[in-house]
């Protein structure tokens, strides 16, 4: 069976989320509210589960070739891709002056969910799409906006990254690839650059890459990286197509999942006749690339979702159908009936759900930064961001596996195509800045660097609610729980995190099982935001409620104890790690 | 690099063992000393390194192949076969009498780690001959022994276990191959059976099936299964090869990891001319079984520990190698010097570390109950088997999937070999008895069938030993935590487990993570264990026994806290679970 959108928990959060966020008398979003998004989401779920899921599995089996320099991807691709555009999906959040919807993001965050979940490796270029689009409205000059954007939001070209060096990952200051200016105020761009996802391909005439590199007298370091537009082949000043640019394809990677996503090596200006034009300012490269780098890290924490809703689905339904064993009474079950098959689902059920919300919240809170401005909201997102990325992914990874694991040896073996979402889901936590940088962020930027401000304001406000369900007859235990992780993580951020004795790299340490805290409570702050969501609204679906406090108790009982063991490891920074002799 | 040996870890485990398990004294073990096991581990890490770890990625490259109804390995394996064979390391544990060497088990463990290691893939078929050869010594007539055990003994031929039908897997009480006994006393088999490991190949001769069958008029269920042994070539009474007994393999699967190793489907009597003989006696052929399937759950568990030091080695390797961003006086640092990074090296060899002392002690009391009879220590060993099996392969997974994440994005890369861990490492948990099916026995045979006995006994152990470190300078706090898991421990032990009012379904779902926690605990145990070891031993290298203090006082940090949070769970059990519609 292929992937069916989860419209139910969609509408329920995205309703919830417009309102939480008090996006509902907004002027600028007259018209866009949750009935607009109920019928954009009808029409996403026909086209991610009619075309684009079932070429997931072609695409992971035969995967793209390269030949003769050039790159083909899957059969079937280039026809759904071209489908994709024309149907406006590309341009869905984009401006409506370039020819997109405008729709906001909170709107657009589960057509994108069920975009990743259909055919992550496929629609790997819509999140370019969005994160250049952004780049160049808020950076490039008029004459560059006019010339790309309308293709872009179009579809009819597609959107490269280019910043990772064979030296320079996680660390992009290390980079070295070269931008000359010449006497029209263009520059000559020559470097090599890898892990380029649809750097080339054969879906499009033309690709507009975003390519970081270095003028001859630049600053060393991070502060002298330049952000310029590379296209593959050059635009004349009306938008047509011009010669080739020497941006030439070197090769594609064998990867481990993904198969179907051209992660491109890329050589500019090979033959010296590659040209690029300056986007944004001088030595302001890195700024630009954070906006679409915040932007992919969003998505990349709602590709943790997808793939967990993806996985759930599969794996439900492979232990509704199975017969195996029986059950205490002696009678054949189908897996489903198993206590432990039981506790797998409804942990990649509650997770999925509550990641989800949080997903949903970040994208509405986005929206609400653009219309009111309140730099609360901002903090908030700037907190949560890390968080987002880091956590979803890392347990989509865990989700993954533990699909596998329902499906058993049947999981293992490829036809059934479990493995892929494990496969798949695997460099989620790698690129776009791994779980590590993604916990450095969140420790040192996020939370010292306003000195625990908006860490206190969002405990301030899980303390509110958790206190609302004090005592409640099902979720006291829960809120009870929530509330000694709150407790602890307070006390450990002044006696750790923002103490000035604490040494830097016992910190650094415990960073990753710090967000992992934060990760488990905010799924548990999301969850009893639901709830009493749901305990407010008229005429709801009992029978759904009752599901949804369900995973909610499920989640409090089995995942949250996992949050206090990990502040036990916060509490313990500094033991062990800095005496063992590699 | 190859795969290195870890000598000093496993020889300091070997010596630790010996002495602690009282093999020492044992006079059917003359000779058979550590200071033997240092020539043999020696011998074998070069084989390891030299012949078996320079074709683990051929095999993951080239796979197995399927042609004309044959089975071909890849490029290399059969020469390697002959090598091993030839160097008499298959018939290692095996009698003396059938030309084996018959050292025990404690030597043999540290040797199988190495192949293990080496490629995983490749020696599968190492503990189907150690396994399959302890059925025949057990339960096989005299002439069914000296037909075979010589042959399987030498490497002639090899061993296939042939249990899973596509309706029978975790439960083989639904299987249905049929054997129905001829005038001569053999049995007619036919059936279809999958996921054969080894079932077919191009490395011998002839292979020796062990089939489980039910006889026409057997009873339903478990009860009704024979065991059979059934050649792909007939054995003539003197051993010699005689005509194809109508065992055909019928295809191989195409599998996530092991590549190299063929999985098999296999129809036994397709043109009704299987021939089969008894193997013990009728209807106790799932009790055969059992002895090599605790002898394959074993094996598993060291897979898990091999994992991770082959993920270990490369982590670290690569982590030493790769440059990457600035340490805090901003100078450029190999990445092993990110407080980050070490943090996941050091989860990976400080578990790894402990799960091999806990593998190296349930070898080594192996042997003392074959000396002993001790009921004690086979009620330990039963009780540590589905720990190690299940916490050893699921640690492997999370381990291996860290080891990608030290190679960051080329990790994703197959090229470099560490996706290949991660692909390999994943159906440990599934095969041999999913970690769901452990955890049970753990949980209702081991722990509820002896009223607790031998958990109180294994719990008493440690405590004593964490009394011992109570006021030591370093290790006080984690002696404390230890004691804090064990108290939770034991009062879970009598208001759960043993209470026969907690409902079956409420306990099963809880199972895995009691069983977590008890891996977690027997890791701390073992670390403290060789500590105590280490501090009674004269003349020890320095700065070894300050490494293993170090990492000891990580995993107290860093992972004991884990047992507390999964204790929580098991506390909760019942929540949520059951009222969860899906």
């Amino acid at each position: 069976m292929n992937y069916q959108a989860p419209y139910k928990d969609m509408q329920l959060l995205v309703a919830q989320a417009y309102q939480q966020q008090g996006l509902a008398g907004v002027e600028s979003l007259d018209g866009f509210d949750p009935e607009l998004a109920n019928a954009v989401m009808e029409e996403a779920a026909k086209f991610a589960t009619g075309v684009l899921a079932p070429l997931n599995q072609v695409g992971d089996v035969q995967g793209c070739r390269f030949r003769d320099g050039k790159v083909i991807t899957a059969d079937g691709w280039k026809e759904a891709y071209q489908q994709f555009a024309e149907s406006g999906w590309i341009g869905l959040a984009l401006p409506e002056e370039f020819g997109g919807q405008g729709l906001p993001k909170y709107i657009a965050q589960p057509v994108n969910e069920m975009w990743l979940s259909a055919n992550l490796a496929f629609v790997m270029f819509q999140a370019l799409a969005q994160g250049g689009s952004e780049i160049l409205l808020n950076f490039a000059n008029e004459s560059i906006q006019n010339r790309y954007l309308p293709k872009i939001v179009s579809g009819e070209w597609t959107v490269a990254m280019a910043l990772t060096e064979p030296n320079a990952g996680s660390d992009l200051g290390a980079l070295n690839t070269k931008a000359i200016q010449q006497a029209d105020g263009t520059y000559k761009i020559k470097g090599q650059k890898i892990y380029i996802t649809y750097g080339d391909h054969d879906l499009t005439d033309n690709i507009a890459h975003l390519v970081l590199a270095r003028t001859p007298d630049a600053p060393a370091g991070s502060r002298g990286i330049s952000l310029f537009i590379v296209p593959k082949h050059r635009v004349a000043d009306d938008g047509a197509l011009g010669e080739f640019n020497d941006v030439r394809c070197t090769g594609i990677e064998h990867k481990m999942g993904l198969h179907g996503s051209p992660t491109c090596s890329i050589s500019y200006g090979d033959q010296d006749d590659c040209i690029g034009e300056l986007v944004g300012e001088l030595n302001q490269g890195l700024m630009a690339m954070f906006v679409l780098m915040n932007e992919a890290r969003l998505s990349c924490g709602l590709q943790g979702v997808a793939l967990g809703e993806l996985g759930y689905q599969r794996a439900l339904e492979y232990a509704q159908e199975r017969t195996q064993g029986a059950n205490s009474q002696g009678e054949k079950v189908a897996i489903v009936e198993h206590a432990d098959v039981k506790r797998m689902l409804l942990e990649i059920r509650s997770e999925t759900f509550a990641l989800r919300a949080v997903g949903y919240q970040i994208a509405a809170q986005i929206d609400a930064t653009e219309v009111t401005d309140d730099p609360l909201k901002k903090d908030r997102v700037a907190l949560l961001t890390p968080i987002f990325k880091a956590f979803a992914t890392e347990r989509a990874n865990v989700m993954a596996g533990q699909v596998v694991q329902v499906f058993g040896g049947m999981g293992f073996v490829e036809e059934t195509g479990v493995a892929q979402i494990m496969r798949d889901a695997r460099v989620t936590t790698i690129y776009e800045g791994t779980t590590g940088i993604q916990a450095r962020d969140l420790m040192f930027r996020k939370v010292r660097g306003d000195q625990g401000k908006a860490l206190t304001e969002l405990l301030a406000e899980v303390t509110q609610l958790a206190q609302s369900f004090e005592s409640d007859e099902v979720f006291a235990s829960m809120a009870q729980d929530s509330q000694q992780v709150i407790n602890k993580m307070t006390s450990l951020l002044h006696s750790h995190l923002l103490n000035p004795d604490m040494d830097h790299e016992d910190l650094l340490a415990v960073s990753v099982p710090f967000l992992e805290a934060m990760g488990i409570l905010c799924c548990t702050w999301q969850l009893l935001n639901v709830l009493a969501y749901q305990q407010a609204q008229e005429n709801t679906d009992e029978s759904y409620v009752q599901n949804i406090k369900a995973l909610s108790v499920f989640y409090g009982a089995y995942r949250l104890p996992s949050a206090m063991a990990a502040l036990k490891v916060v509490e313990n920074a500094g033991l062990g790690l800095g005496k063992y002799k590699f």
